[in-house]
């Protein structure tokens, strides 16, 4: 009954729709919509309608188009990262503190590191990263610490294609990559000066559960200059603390790799 | 092409399956998805399969379907509350780290407070509420701020019909409820002694923005003892910086009320 001629089915239309959001586009009209999309401008508007009607999305006095408050409420609610983010949280607080830079929490998803929490500073170096936001494996700390402990078969496929160059320091070439990543594993910690930004550099550790598989990175993003020591001992501190806090019992367990692999899968705590 | 038999869209009933999820039940079998979102077991699991592809709706080892990552993902990245949580986290932190106890913001949807942040303590008093959690206007310090403030429409609703008991403090007549609104009004604050929990206080007051406009409330959760002048500087000072905050262009700025009057609308600021 969902099948359009097309032979794509309402809920993938309505999927593509909600995608054309993100930080840079948080309201868009209906007729971008439609050509982001790819879908005929009445297929969109009518889908628009009813995806506003049930709270999913909603309008602007402008008639521009947003994220409805519902779909937040609904992903938020039970979101698979939720157990992490609310372990976190005191101890990211702590960390931001002490470091007065920005902190953040990135898990592995599709490739990608995907940011699940972070906290700033208005005087901070800079840095690009935001809250569901996505940076590449080979070039944030965080990513690398979450490659260096991946499944062989995600680290084959990441070192076996074009990477993508932030700074001329950006590490984009394959045996370089392994070699950095044996050095992560061996030293615990991603060290990155200038791997995304020439000012700024990032230094991620990974944080374990009670198994000690690695579900997640902790990052700190300092200037380019600091020396990586003096970040260290409070990224490790931290590190320990969530790891402990993720052991209490009726947490959900976060979701740890996306690629096929058995530990790719959420496993409850419970 | 996306009605059913029953006049059911398909985007209607994927809403509902994603409604049965929340924080109390994150994983739940296809046969409790159906009966809990009223649908035949076939469309349930059939609908299902669709959005575990689209990566709205994910399974665990166990077959469970919890909220998919990329679900959490679209939400977010363009979230309606996005703006309001970004330019207040800072200002959250450094009133958590003053009162050390549960620290949130809420906004008005549907008739309730919505709680979009929060950062909680360890060893804080115990309190009900959770982000992207739902409270009463009537019985949360939040609720009542935002009620004080509300048009008047949605006031009268909220007075005219019953309202829910927590506690023998939580006001649930009209006339008190009156009477309450004009004071948190005149002091700009609302403080609550016992109102959800016997042993709490909630202390809340408005967040404005720069056209004096009440988008949300700041709360602090506190032992029933304390004296609420203690923390009541805090809350004001963060309030104001916070308004200051979401002055800077191009933030989302938060949704105000929903109950169909002019300021219901979001207002881009651009």
């Amino acid at each position: 009954m969902a099948r359009s001629t097309a032979g794509e089915s309402v809920l993938q239309r309505a999927t593509r729709i909600l995608e054309v959001f993100d930080v840079d586009n948080p309201a868009v009209s209906v007729t971008d919509i439609a050509a982001r999309a790819n879908l005929p401008l009445s297929t969109a508007a009518r889908l628009v309608d009813e995806l506003v009607d049930l709270g999913l999305l909603a309008r602007d006095p402008s008639r521009r188009v947003r994220i409805g408050v519902h779909l937040w409420e609904l992903a938020s609610r039970a979101s698979p990262t939720r157990g992490l983010r609310e372990a976190a949280m005191p101890f990211l607080e702590d960390l931001h503190a002490v470091v007065g830079h920005h902190v953040q929490i990135g898990v592995l998803d599709d490739d990608e590191v995907l940011f699940v929490e972070r906290l700033s500073s208005h005087q901070a170096v800079i840095n690009v990263t935001q809250v569901a936001g996505r940076l590449p494996l080979n070039a944030s700390s965080s990513g690398l610490v979450l490659l260096a402990h991946a499944a062989p078969a995600l680290q084959e496929r990441v070192l076996n294609r074009p990477m993508r160059r932030f700074t001329a320091e950006t590490i984009v070439d394959s045996s370089a990559l392994r070699s950095f990543l044996a050095g992560v594993r061996r030293n615990d910690a991603a060290i990155c000066p200038g791997f995304i930004h020439d000012d700024a550099m990032g230094i991620a550790v990974p944080i374990r559960d009670r198994t000690d598989r690695v579900v997640a990175a902790l990052s700190v993003i300092v200037p380019r200059g600091d020396r990586p020591s003096v970040h260290l001992g409070a990224l490790r501190g931290a590190a320990l603390g969530i790891r402990r806090a993720l052991d209490r019992p009726g947490l959900i367990a976060p979701r740890v790799l996306a690629d096929g692999t058995d530990c790719n899968e959420v496993t409850p705590i419970e």
